[in-house]
């Protein structure tokens, strides 16, 4: 891979464009980059890591089913096994969404206590993290600087991913296909995956609480990137997001529904690899490490396809989605 | 109101925080510092800058209303004079939703031609914008050097609202309610409205149309920041974006719908000031010209009230929403 880096550190730093209207030659949009990909530069998910959620139909019989994608480690495993348990269990069977706040969250589980829900416990002996565990400290993913960071996404250095300037962090990157950002002080980084469109998130109360998982979210609008460090990511939604983030808004305070009524309810959330092979969904994500990858993220912050006049000149790494895609079984 | 300002950027100089937890005392959160602000903070916005569209009632029968505020000068007044003309001719009336593209956009206006709609003409003497007034030149607006902006949001020099880093542009803030952006080079500014979720802008075809303004769409997503400078911003919705994020979304290239029925039809579209008196909805906008605005955004970018364990250490400029009020006639 290392070489492929390289020519596209070159590229790209040959093609950084003005501030100023290019009469630009025909070029590639981003999504015309990842199209001509090869199939290597995709990456499956692990049914391991799938995590999928039937919802009750829609008012037209239509099936709803949204799939998410476990992060990787190192990042928030304690509460990713508790996910897989609280699944194992059936724990969300005859849960629902309960709560839908606009250009923020949509958030599932159990129904507070006397709301008219099933009042199920958690299954024993879930993991307790602790909130040391939002970031990862890594001595030795960065040994070289990363002041160079410019608002274009570049590969720098000896990171396998294009890295940028971001507004809450010395930088963000992308590591195995999500979002990430970090800060360097002397010989330690510290990276933390960030709050963008789509991606899952442990509701937790008051420190020291964590939450042990058993209550999700997922975010539907501007990314809320305060969030960020002061709670659990554990994934991204890879299917489906639709019918979360077209739900009708609740009126309660924080989006919350008043009323039992209101709620979708979730028939049941299986971990990919315990449905029966036929029926199990199947995804796979573009890898971050490419030179595809860095080509992609250049053009989404210079846009040159012919609807565009001016290139942004930068991308915040929320405005750079890393591509999905189903395969057909 | 400069001696508030002076006041504001020593506070935010006292109170930047470190990127370690704090222990900090009991901190008021963003909206707290909005809601003990004084009335003189919010400002009226007037009836001949609203505009009220009303859709056709959702399946229980309750009415749906979004309210838009037209920008102020100096930005777009080319498409906002035509968007006041076109809902003096009743041009959406009977128009439709066409348009709903997850994390993306929602898109309004007659149908394209062809597929079920009323075909109606634009009136006569729509004005014909060209590119260059995407953005605004504006050599006497910042005198100061901005190389100061920091990921915090403060006041610098003479410019009289916060500004911060920014992933698209040499820095962004907000001016007259509006959140912006702004390059410098050599003695000349460059300022834009910038794609947060909510605002409004002009569909158009390929370069050089620019639009005429009677097919608008909203951000429902992530900031599509790439379509600064590349389309007319025009205004922001104030009230119901609901309505319009929670609509099916288009299963059709681009989220349009593929057939008529799926249309929410849009019954009319009025100016406000062209309403009955006792009609019209009133809205007012936080100043963000004044100390407190200052306040809100430093706190919006270091959260210190009780959920937060660590503050983020900035803040992008579409994750500082302004302030926007109904007031009650």
């Amino acid at each position: 891979m290392t070489k492929h880096l390289l020519a596209a550190a070159a590229l790209i730093a040959l093609s950084v464009p003005t501030l100023a209207q290019e009469e630009a030659a025909p070029a590639p949009s981003p999504n015309e980059i990842i199209a001509a990909a090869p199939d290597s530069a995709w990456i499956a998910i692990e049914p391991e890591d799938l995590v999928v959620m039937r919802l009750a139909p829609d008012l037209d019989g239509n099936e709803r089913t949204v799939v998410m994608q476990l992060m990787p480690p190192p990042f928030s495993q304690g509460w990713i096994e508790n996910i897989r348990t609280l699944a194992r269990a059936e724990y969300w069977d005859g849960s629902s969404i309960n709560r839908v706040q606009d250009n923020y969250v949509v958030q599932w589980g159990q129904p507070d206590p006397g709301t008219g829900g099933t009042e199920k416990p958690v299954p024993e002996g879930l993991n307790n993290p602790t909130e040391g565990e939002y970031t990862v400290s890594s001595p030795n993913w960065l040994t070289s600087s990363v002041t160079a960071a410019t608002r274009v996404p570049r590969v720098l250095g000896d990171w396998p991913a294009p890295m940028m300037t971001d507004a809450y962090a010395n930088y963000a990157s992308f590591r195995d296909g999500f979002p990430i950002a970090g800060i360097q002080h002397m010989h330690l980084a510290r990276h933390w995956p960030v709050h963008c469109y789509g991606m899952v998130g442990v509701g937790r109360n008051l420190s020291p609480d964590t939450g042990d998982g058993s209550q999700l979210y997922t975010v539907i609008g501007h990314a809320p990137r305060h969030l960020d460090r002061n709670i659990a990511l554990v994934g991204r939604i890879v299917s489906g997001i639709e019918h979360l983030s077209s739900l009708p808004r609740g009126t309660g305070g924080l989006g919350v529904y008043e009323t039992a009524e209101e709620r979708t309810p979730i028939e049941w959330v299986r971990v990919a690899s315990d449905l029966p092979e036929a029926e199990r969904p199947a995804f796979e994500y573009f890898d971050t490490a490419t030179e595809d990858f860095a080509r992609y993220a250049e053009a989404r912050a210079n846009r040159r396809d012919p609807f565009f006049n001016v290139p942004a000149g930068g991308a915040d790494v929320c405005n750079i989605p890393v591509p999905v895609r189903a395969v057909e079984g």
